[in-house]
């Protein structure tokens, strides 16, 4: 056996195991990746034979790539959600990822529904806080119910601030909240005195001149903002440090001209310019503006959002309505701070997926080899990581090109078709909660969106439509 | 003839033009580069000869790269450099590159004295300011001379304001001028009323709410910053955008706390806002801090400084002293603003190679993948040429990595005997001049060094040292 394997070598297509063995015995075997579609799911299989080549399928996703590509975020402004967000009234928070119950939450999320209650002085202290989010009295729903997106935990209260990006050509918005620095901060489920006081300095103080300033300043077109920041090592979901920087010269001059206080005005530009992250919330609610463009189109099989609450994975479908297709969330394999690893982390959170979903973070890590750094791994994963999601994307966003890869555009638009065909995963750049309430971010790394999620996704898209009428 | 090369392919070693001859005839032949040290220039490579593994040469070229390497360039002030710049006196201008009279300058650097002398108020009209410079009454020296460089024309005159770059441990500074933006600006020849007035704007606001701001922030670590802009798509020579924007972000909270009047404040941050290229002239200051660290070790075969006056080229050799080992500046491979061609270009031109002197610019190119689009040539090419200094250079700057290359350092130093024995000449990444005074920038491109600059650096060498003594 020994001296068979030692003469040549083996391609092995199927199971790991037997390429195991082989190489246990000395031998050399190149494991060639191949698994059925849908991983064998005999339906799913089925499901996806009928809508893959199907002309009203084809075109549906067509249509709705063209609309999404076609689409201009416009930066217009910062208003207060409860007067800006469809449907945010009384009692309300909205968190990320599909729809989760209190008891359901994981730790960063129910800390962080804490945070938001003390911060909307609904109760005086954490303990009353809990009480009253598990009495019923307090509503939730997904930020993406309410026209928003918010990263990590992702709540959203109505007396918080909140960016306005519109289409150009007006007809929808999307929002999300203020990003708070690293640290102790709500998104990560930190609900302390310093947490709270710095919400309350961002709704009186740092709205306020951002607003003022934005007046001034115009509408700012975000697309080519993140267009040049891929340009800088950016790709706009974990990495923000160009766009960050880019927006800020672009502000700063502007809210100079804005007639604010100029203790308010130098409060404000020293937090921006202290947070690399800054642009994030920004770019996640450009990207939800560019997906609902593509939202709603039937038979469309193109992917319009990604979303996870921490313990469940969500994805909807153009073509499927504002249905969430749900799977447990992944853990996240990444680097992590001195003291935690693993067993400290919370499963994959956050609406921050909307990046991936449009193109850009972990699908545009070829813009970002320094990102590596943060969430493991070599340049080289980096150009390979973008190259594999062309895989499962309807084509390339050529607004926003990659030098590394000769200025080719990002690839864009997860079809969930290809994603069955293929079972490579949609990969996403994120960080990393500890898992308890209060205590904030541990890490960063690489995750990817379940299979199941889209397995639904194409059994619906393939139930919801007259396929043989429409052929 | 043609069966013969059919039947295979030649690789031919020397005179490209056999295998032109094959290619002709239809055959293949791979062109292998060769040529013989010093391209063939006896005394040359005499020379070279008694300077390669020589103990003293080596532990003196070690030494100075390690000076180098240790250097901590530390912004502190901006002050006028009739006051900080040594030896800047009376009727004096400075200028990029080595030592050149009036009646042989470049159209740009005879248009940008004229502008000085106009700036300086030293002459009523361009007319009278030409007939001064022709006269003799007004002095002319390198930069390098007083411890400033200048890009392009780098005309610095006594009035306007400089920056001052300290090492961290004191004992000497460097200096440059304001970088104007782009369009009709003194550096590229221009000298109409609307440069004049924006010199006397730079000298009268910008510069006095730069100290005043630079004094609230504290002295500013260079080294990171540079390294920080690297991660993020500049080479800090061509491209500057991500550290202009860095140097911004750190500025403008701490010129908000300066107590300056407002309307001068808000011009300055609108001013720095607007220029991409803001930070160049900063990032000379800190390459000339690193070199000078280096120079003036006996022995030592590292370049100290590069600089063109748009005539010619010069070297100096850390072991040789003063002096400059000059030869005819080359052209610039580039691409060209609409309207313009290689028929309008002035030659290289300015003290900006002080860069590539230092390992970043054209060496660090694999950076700035999006350079090309600037420049030129593929994000490829930019990686071949940091990749082909490593050839030249003594080692790598672990303080300045490249993510593209995975973190490994920037090529830096440049060994005059390797450039000698290798005929590798460094490259120079380099904005293009319009040859006549006063039209301004018309392109940007790539140089090379000249061979014969490091030939008479490396005869000079050899004959300073007493080589059979010392070994």
């Amino acid at each position: 056996m020994r001296r068979l394997f030692s003469q040549g070598s083996i391609i092995n297509v199927g199971l790991a195991s037997f390429a195991e063995a082989v190489a246990q015995a000395g031998g050399k075997a190149a494991q060639l990746e191949w698994s059925p579609p849908a991983a064998g799911d005999r339906d799913a299989g089925l499901a996806l034979a009928r809508l893959v080549n199907h002309p009203l399928v084809e075109e549906a996703t067509r249509t709705s790539h063209q609309r999404y590509l076609q689409s201009q975020p416009v930066l217009v402004g910062v208003g207060v959600a409860g007067k800006e967000l469809p449907g945010l009234e009384g009692r309300m928070l909205l968190h990320a990822g599909p729809p989760i119950d209190w008891e359901a939450m994981c730790g960063p999320v129910q800390g962080a529904v804490i945070g938001a209650i003390l911060y909307e002085g609904w109760a005086g202290s954490a303990e009353e806080a809990r009480k009253l989010a598990g009495s019923g009295k307090v509503r939730f729903a997904p930020c993406h119910h309410h026209g928003a997106v918010g990263p990590m935990a992702g709540v959203i209260s109505p007396s918080m601030p909140v960016w306005i990006v519109e289409n150009a050509d007006g007809g929808w918005r999307a929002y999300s909240n203020m990003n708070e620095g690293l640290g102790k901060v709500l998104r990560f489920g930190a609900n302390g005195r310093e947490v709270i006081d710095r919400l309350k300095w961002i709704a009186a103080t740092l709205g306020p001149v951002l607003q003022a300033g934005l007046q001034k300043l115009g509408p700012v077109e975000m697309k080519p903002l993140i267009a040049q920041a891929l340009h800088m090592g950016d790709e706009c979901h974990n990495r923000n440090a160009a766009a960050s920087s880019l927006f800020f010269r672009r502000f700063a001059p502007a809210a100079l001209q804005a007639g604010m206080p100029a203790d308010k005005l130098r409060e404000s530009l020293a937090f921006m310019a202290g947070n690399d992250h800054f642009f994030l919330n920004l770019s996640m609610a450009t990207c939800k503006v560019m997906l609902d463009a593509a939202h709603g189109v039937k038979g469309s099989a193109l992917v319009t959002a990604m979303a996870r609450n921490g313990v469940r994975f969500g994805i909807r479908v153009s073509g499927s309505g504002d249905t969430w297709f749900e799977a447990d969330a992944l853990p996240v394999d990444g680097l992590y701070f001195p003291g935690y690893g693993p067993e400290h982390a919370a499963r994959d959170l956050g609406d921050s997926a909307i990046t991936e979903t449009a193109g850009i973070g972990g699908f545009a890590m070829a813009a970002a080899p320094a990102i590596v750094q943060f969430v493991g791994g070599t340049p080289a994963d980096a150009i390979a990581n973008t190259m594999s999601m062309t895989h499962v994307t309807v084509g390339r966003n050529n607004a926003f090109t990659l030098p590394a890869l000769n200025f080719t555009g990002t690839p864009a638009g997860i079809d969930a078709r290809r994603v069955l065909d293929t079972n490579i995963l949609p990969i996403i750049n994120t960080g990393i909660a500890h898992k308890e309430a209060g205590v904030g971010q541990i890490g960063a790394g690489i995750t990817r969106a379940p299979l199941d999620c889209f397995t639904q996704g194409i059994k619906a898209l393939a139930g919801s439509v007259d396929l043989e009428r429409a052929a």
